[in-house]
């Protein structure tokens, strides 16, 4: 398969693109950015790169982050994780209350943002530092150790984020959320603020594109069925309440970010990260889904 | 692959195996049928045939008949169908209405009542003799001219059949049924009640594992977009509200119905039909589940 | 107290009201009346009347005909139909299928959709010919034996009745409709086509006004007790998604009609009928609140 | 009337009665209340007081209190209020996050939690010491200087708030909360404790029985206009998911808390308060309400 040469149809094809998206405005650091950024990052797993447009500067990766966490904590825990959520696609909004509140505090999935707020609340308990072993997690799987958080998006983050405060607090009162909330929705914020490149995502991801293991080196992160669980979550929950269009116009495991970050995964073929700022009305990176629908179709290869 | 090794080890396995599952007893017929029923019967795209137990019993295939009906439309229709529904998880019970009321009359996907109630509206809009069209299509792609309706049930469902009557009347005060409710009403329950056996449900699933064509003759049936998309569609919608869970476990494309069947394919590789009429809580074959989970995890592949 | 000064006063202080209220339009029939009709009929305990505008003219009043069916139900049954519904607010719209859903089939209260097709259904069991009976009560209370169904209205009702029939086969799949839907549906299309003036209105309602009495013959048709329940439910649940604001507003139980009709009563005092076409966001007429709050504010009197 | 007598014959009924109802346990300083205490306190606008029971010992009086924020807050503004809250029952219950997000964050009604915590906010904004200006209006009102707020009962609440918190901060995600939450919280948790007996809280409720003004003394707290207002909203939204019940078999406004405590007026006849700590499953006093039938039975008078 000449990556390539596709890519570069896509780059040209797109060139005009009038794309009617919006750049999300939840938090002014988000607002800020360019909103014709435009990049993509295709990684194989026989080794090569392929690239095209604004791969190489560093975005708020937000709900990607996720995907780090989840791993992280399932390496740590068995099945217990399944007890304080479900692996359900929502069908509602990623910041819906009124599922959690009908089911009890029990968040649908690892990717809403409920889930990922429990995820968080374990790295808590589980780790003295947890936003440093969220790093180096990622520094780790990328192979590149100057990825950090960004400060500022970090702060912005904290002064609006009243919704997750009430999503943190709904499943406090059902016992499902077991340390103080400041302190998860510290990690959770910081979390959400990690800022990476294409590239970068490109890389970390390879791991779930590769069995578990980092291509470079054979480190085993995840055994090949948690990498297999995994992937399956981002095909059916990785998208907000779109999984489904995803699934049906790109039929590619993958995760979103309202930065307007998405990074998805063929098994055993390659990982690769696309980011233009412009987000659909359902949150999802608009040019970014354009994207890669275009290069399934025109390798004609789905995991389906 | 050794399949039939493995299914023999699954049929060891879970011979003893102790069914907290229920028979669905909404429709008098459906509670009938001997609830310690089990096969499977598994269909290589090289042409090999792998079994075990009661793979040549028809039962009631229920709600995998919507794959169907979904397969004629998309023949029919191209993407004028998604005005009439989305492809999207519905986080709901496959009978709800609170979504559909929500949503204005516009199913979630088509594979819940409502999406499978608009199918048949477009099948009698389009065709003199629907429930012919259905039959034929069956007997065509899986090469068995026998399969019939099975009239018990068929007047079974008809008698019983108010909350789908409801649904049906919700979305014609919205407009998005066009016909008579009575008369497609018929045709769904008709649908439902088709009565096949595990070896023909394998046969006719070949289409979807072998890019659109039949095994035995390459007659086209779906182009390989269509087929990927109807793939991508039973993985996020195919099991009401637990296509999650099967993603997650078992990590293939498939539907289940109410009878206790369930169908799964690998794309290029295999289609599979399991049989066992005892349902867990959220209304999918338990054994059936539980049988497709060893056999990924003993192949070691799933589409993730 | 002076109504006939108050009314006067009214009458004049809104003949310039600027009414950005719409006519109902979802059924032909109802569009076709004259927006700018408006009437208003005040009948006392002690026998005078009070009146002005277009208080003879007849009109569809709608859903204040479930006064009259749930008391005929009232004196037939106990406390045995409230198995059947409840008597609380529903905080939704009037013809909601989400509530009913959860709440398994049985209605919030007989003046919503469901709890009055419930009715209906409890009309259809107990009497040969329950739309005679309807009429019949009508005229009784009203002392005008002229009062008829309009069989226009009555036809255009059944064929937009899709939202009832999905409401009543909901409840039928739950088990809390016993007759079948279309005859129950006929019945429940026929009395909400009842037509009536304002005087007939005032006169039917004094009823409630008059401890269950007629004023004129002191025939008993509700005892006090079954009286001051209907009043209960008027103001909790008579005006819809505005029960609360009717309250707020206006302090007197009473009910409303798409027809732009409103009925209310203050115990031992009066009954009060207006009309006016135009209806409110929430479907009551907006000129017929802001009469009756007129009422009640100049009077100074209210329930409260 | 009678009331000594009634009041007698009501005590005599209810000595035996077998109350299934639960104490309130979801904070542990109610659950340590006698279950066995019982009274009943009903003051006339005449000025006699009649009672029997458990009538001189305070209790926390909970939900109740938000009648007295509410008065403060009505006092203050005018219409302007009711931009950040509605006047509609909610048809959910209590503390449901449901309703409030899919209605953006506006309360269905001052006296839902959601409602008490926007008119907390309020307080906040519009008093130096907001806690003081609520004790010096019920100690006025009431005519009994030593009502004070339970201190171990508002850090109860405090450690058990989450899903207060969860409203809060859910609503502050709408631009609905002004002030820091922390702080309104404090002011909604004490609120909650303050303790008042029977006799305190009838003498209280007379502002409301007689039209706004203290019995002995004449003062207007109210106008006549904002009393009915506030009576109207009791008698619609005064007792959670159970106003329409209230309203059926009681038909007086009222007011419950979940510390046991029901308060009801009859306008211009009397106020009466009455303490059993067992709750039926809607959170309401159980014998309460069935001592409160009996007085509206007994007296044949009930507002409808």
């Amino acid at each position: 398969m000449d990556y390539t040469k596709i890519l570069n149809e896509i780059s040209e094809e797109l060139s005009n693109f009038n794309n009617p998206g919006k750049v999300a405005s939840y938090i002014p650091e988000l607002s800020k950015v360019d909103p014709s950024k435009f990049g993509v990052h295709l990684y194989c797993t026989s080794g090569t790169h392929h690239a095209f447009g604004d791969t190489q500067e560093r975005f708020s990766i937000q709900s990607i982050s996720k995907v780090f966490s989840l791993s992280i904590v399932m390496r740590l825990l068995g099945d217990d994780l399944w007890k304080r959520m479900d692996v359900e696609p929502s069908g509602n909004a990623y910041n819906s209350l009124f599922q959690l509140e009908r089911e009890n505090g029990i968040p649908r999935n690892p990717f809403i943002n409920s889930g990922a707020l429990v995820l968080a609340d374990i790295l808590v308990s589980e780790f003295d530092h947890p936003k440093d072993k969220l790093l180096n997690f990622v520094r780790n799987i990328s192979g590149v150790p100057s990825i950090d958080f960004d400060e500022k998006v970090a702060q912005s983050e904290k002064h609006h984020g009243h919704r997750n405060a009430a999503l943190a607090n709904l499943m406090k009162s059902f016992g499902n959320i077991k340390n103080d909330i400041s302190t998860l929705l510290d990690v959770y914020f910081y979390q959400c603020s990690i800022a990476m490149n294409c590239e970068e995502l490109a890389k970390a991801f390879m791991v779930y594109a590769n069995e578990g293991k980092i291509l470079n080196n054979d480190e085993e992160i995840l055994n090949p069925m948690k990498v297999q669980r995994i992937n399956a979550l981002m095909q059916t929950c990785g998208f907000y309440d779109e999984a489904g269009e995803f699934a049906f116009r790109v039929g590619l495991p993958g995760k979103s970010g309202v930065g307007g970050g998405i990074v998805a995964i063929h098994p055993e073929k390659y990982s690769v990260a696309v980011w233009s700022p412009k987000l659909n009305e359902r949150g999802n990176s608009l040019l970014g889904m354009e994207t890669l629908e275009r290069l399934t179709t025109k390798t004609g290869l789905s995991i389906f």
